[in-house]
């Protein structure tokens, strides 16, 4: 056990791209835990895209994490100290404990996990919150019809992965958008989609049509800008958008104007925004179907993990840029 | 009875903004109805905006018309000849006959109406298509909640103006936002909104967050563009947004681009595109309330009405530039 916490600052807002000069990594005393409260040792810190909302001073669902506070995060770890009734030292949990070594918490938002069903940086990612982001988003919102087509951005990634092979599930066409053929092989040869178009390449468009020969009935979307548009002009009639993120817009000084509204109108689309955590009563059912189909083998999943807290920084703005593959988590201990 | 039919054709596609030379008006014989079709008198003839769309020979929810075809619309008129069973000489009839003074109808997407309810040409506004769009689309889609606050573009129109009067009814702060001092002003003193905005005046954002102190619940859209850009700022946690039309896009050579789309993910808006005649279920009830409203004085309306087919294209081009002031029809016979 460490001597000492450590934790990543917000040092100061971004204007555009993030760099680790946004972050500032200090050294503090290990916190102890009052009535009510229990430290935890984390293990895995996730990183998300959604952090990077948090980092601007703007309207969002939460609050943005204070100039010199934790960056906000949710981590897997294990209880080391409690003077809470209903955790004890030895349990495995996660928690929005933040961008750090040790963190305290009184309970809220706290998951109590099976280290052994699978391993614990996944109720990170699949069995955690991407994995019911991709459930609640496709299944609830997307509500995806046997033989109907199902496209999904930022297929390679934590929440995509597993949109489309629920998809499959669902009895979909199940279609992936990825940057770079690496990841769009891995998109059809690991997770089993049925196509995946890399929007790296030239054509986008043209490519996307080929993959989608029956036009587009759920469009699982978290990347935003040009591929939302390029996507408007393949919708069917009454397809349904779980607005999930928009992760190409939220390191843009100037937001990418979206040109095919009328698409929308002209098709009778739902788009719809949602965020999951508004949704906890689905929580239960989605993460055991999703502990299930990892544990038998039928949802397959991918991590990319960095080592060490003081490369979170660096591995967030990779993130960002798409250079991770699969699942990005942050090992600590 | 006129001895020759006239009819506004489609002469030739729009680029950009319609002109007079996109119609041409002919005389032809007045048709014989064949069996199971019955001829109609056209008293009046509704222009609304969706006709513009259809003008294009682009993807729609309908097929555009023809070039050289009449052009496509809703009609009020009495039935001269019949060979249908349902219908005989003396009925008043809505119909989509088109741009022309006789038109043949088998009976399709036919409503029977009683001209001593309401005048005739109400049937083709408050008690017709546009009312039942405002209807469907504010209640089933909006769903407005009492206290919450319903904005409505276009809200002199055919359509915006009930909107607004429903949503008053629903116990909501109703606020429009119309094109100039004179339609504000009928929109508030008239129609009893709770303020209404002057889109064409300056600093329309922060007009509208004077007049949207709570936010914005409920937005049914019928304009798009920069409007909708604005009122994105002011969107509400679960917000609901009918997407009704987009008026303000069906002229421009380059669709506007929407840079607000991170409003609809932070607020979990619900966006949905609906075409009203996809809900037919709802037409007989809400064309009961509708009627019921207008008769007993509790829902006002107002129309411009041009005098004479040949003027049906000048009209039509005022209506996309809101020069009408309510709802637009043209007085046939």
């Amino acid at each position: 056990m460490a001597q000492m916490n450590k934790q990543v600052l917000l040092a100061r807002r971004p204007q555009g791209w993030v760099g680790e000069g946004n972050f500032n990594i200090v050294e503090t005393p290990i916190p102890a835990p009052k009535e009510g409260e229990f430290l935890v040792r984390n293990l895995y810190l996730s990183l998300d895209p959604y952090m990077r909302a948090r980092m601007n001073d703007t309207k969002s669902y939460v609050a943005p994490v204070a100039i010199g506070g934790v960056m906000a995060g949710e981590t897997v770890g294990e209880v080391v100290e409690s003077k809470h009734p209903a955790f004890k030292p030895g349990d495995t949990v996660t928690a929005y404990t933040g961008w750090q070594l040790y963190g305290i918490s009184d309970g809220q938002r706290v998951r109590k996990v099976d280290p052994k069903l699978v391993p614990p940086s996944y109720y990170l990612g699949v069995v955690g919150m991407p994995g019911v982001t991709a459930w609640v988003g496709l299944l609830d919102i997307g509500q995806p019809k046997p033989g109907e087509t199902v496209v999904v951005a930022a297929a390679s990634g934590a929440v995509g992965g597993v949109v489309g092979q629920l998809a499959k599930m669902k009895g979909c066409r199940a279609v992936g958008i990825a940057g770079g053929k690496a990841k769009c092989d891995y998109v059809v040869q690991a997770l089993g989609f049925d196509a995946c178009v890399d929007h790296r390449a030239g054509d986008f468009y043209d490519r996307l049509s080929a993959a989608t020969p029956k036009g587009i009935d759920v469009y699982f979307e978290n990347v935003g800008g040009k591929i939302l548009d390029d996507v408007l002009r393949r919708v069917n009639p009454f397809a349904r958008i779980p607005l999930c993120g928009l992760i190409s817009q939220y390191n843009a000084t100037e937001p990418y104007g979206v040109k095919n509204i009328a698409a929308l109108l002209f098709n009778r689309v739902t788009l719809r925004g949602f965020i999951v955590s508004d949704h906890l009563d689905r929580w239960p059912t989605a993460l055991a179907e999703l502990a299930q189909g990892v544990a038998q083998g039928t949802i397959q999943y991918r991590e990319t993990v960095t080592e060490g807290l003081e490369n979170a920084p660096r591995a967030f703005i990779g993130l960002l840029k798409g250079e991770n593959f699969g699942k990005q988590v942050v090992k600590l201990d």
